[in-house]
């Protein structure tokens, strides 16, 4: 065939390149954000196509909006690439593979961390005793401002406004969860920091 | 007047209601998440009316989709706070202060912290040379599905695989900064330990 795109995980990338017998004509991709495209083990029609998304079953998310970075051994499969990202995503954006990584790493901040924040926020709501889906309209004011302005300017809260009080006053609250004191303390620290100048 | 509503920042609600001469008829409420109904310092007709929102200059958010949290001293205050809430929010809920506080400390995670998360994956994004508008879609879609069946079911990531192989290369690229890389390994640390039953 023309093209192989393994879309497995990353481990995986390695293992199916190396015992795979794909012929040397076929272009072969993988999609990890953390994978290199020397792991294909291939001097030509190799490339990487990585879409900048959270893919989970049940959830199919608008391929339209999604952008591509692509990453090729030669100039003739990263045109076929570069097709690909425009024609099912929202572009296609050249990115080597430190570039890559680095992208990937954004991406566990902005999605996985971002999404265990609102988790933790549920729990602590629920252990109050309410439905934690009490807090759903807050979180989605929090990502329509984000997406508006983007989240630097969005930023609201006690961190940000430098008030001690109510920072002391939570983390004695927090007191049934060291972990969560921690984590309190830290991005706390984390986003005054980030606004010593301005406060808002 | 019926009512005065303080909607003022917490340490103001202290200053205010004990300098200006408030009518003792007059109900008078405050809607600080963090600040009892006894700052106050009225025996009856006082109370809290505490929006679970965010709200910054020039984001008005649609009132209607806000639950609000009421406690008062007395049984006609509260019926005043619940009229309240149920005609320009989502309804209003019986919170007492020590429950209005857990509230608040989890907005804080839920909004700010996740903010937050966001806007670090931005800079990182950025300082690999992209503009860091190309997460938006991946945020709207983490957001999409919190939404739908809550975030502890949406986790997806490093973390939650136990892909240590994944996350000792992030903790790497993260060398650049000592916070971040502090920062990584606690939420990891907290993601893994959240899920370590099942493995996604």
């Amino acid at each position: 065939c023309d093209i192989l795109i393994l879309a497995v995980t990353d481990t995986a990338v390695l293992e199916i390149a190396s015992s795979v017998g794909i012929p040397g004509h076929t272009l072969t991709v993988h999609t990890a954000g953390s994978v290199a495209l020397s792991a294909l083990g291939r001097k030509s029609n190799a490339g990487v196509l990585y879409p900048l998304q959270t893919f989970t079953k049940g959830f199919p998310p608008d391929l339209r909006k999604v952008p591509f970075f692509i990453e090729a051994t030669d100039s003739r499969s990263l045109t076929m690439l570069r097709e690909i990202g425009d024609s099912i995503g929202a572009g296609a954006w050249d990115c080597d593979s430190l570039q890559r990584r680095h992208l990937h790493v954004a991406a566990v901040f902005a999605n996985n961390f971002a999404n265990f924040m609102m988790t933790t926020g549920e729990n602590i709501a629920s252990a109050a005793g309410f439905d934690p889906a009490l807090l759903h309209p807050l979180m989605e004011e929090t990502m329509r401002k984000a997406l508006r302005n983007g989240p630097a300017s969005a930023q609201t809260g006690p961190a940000v406004r430098h008030d001690h009080g109510t920072i002391k006053s939570h983390i004695e609250l927090l007191s049934f969860s060291p972990e969560y004191q921690k984590l309190y303390r830290l991005v706390t620290r984390m986003i005054a920091g980030h606004y010593k100048r301005n406060s808002r």
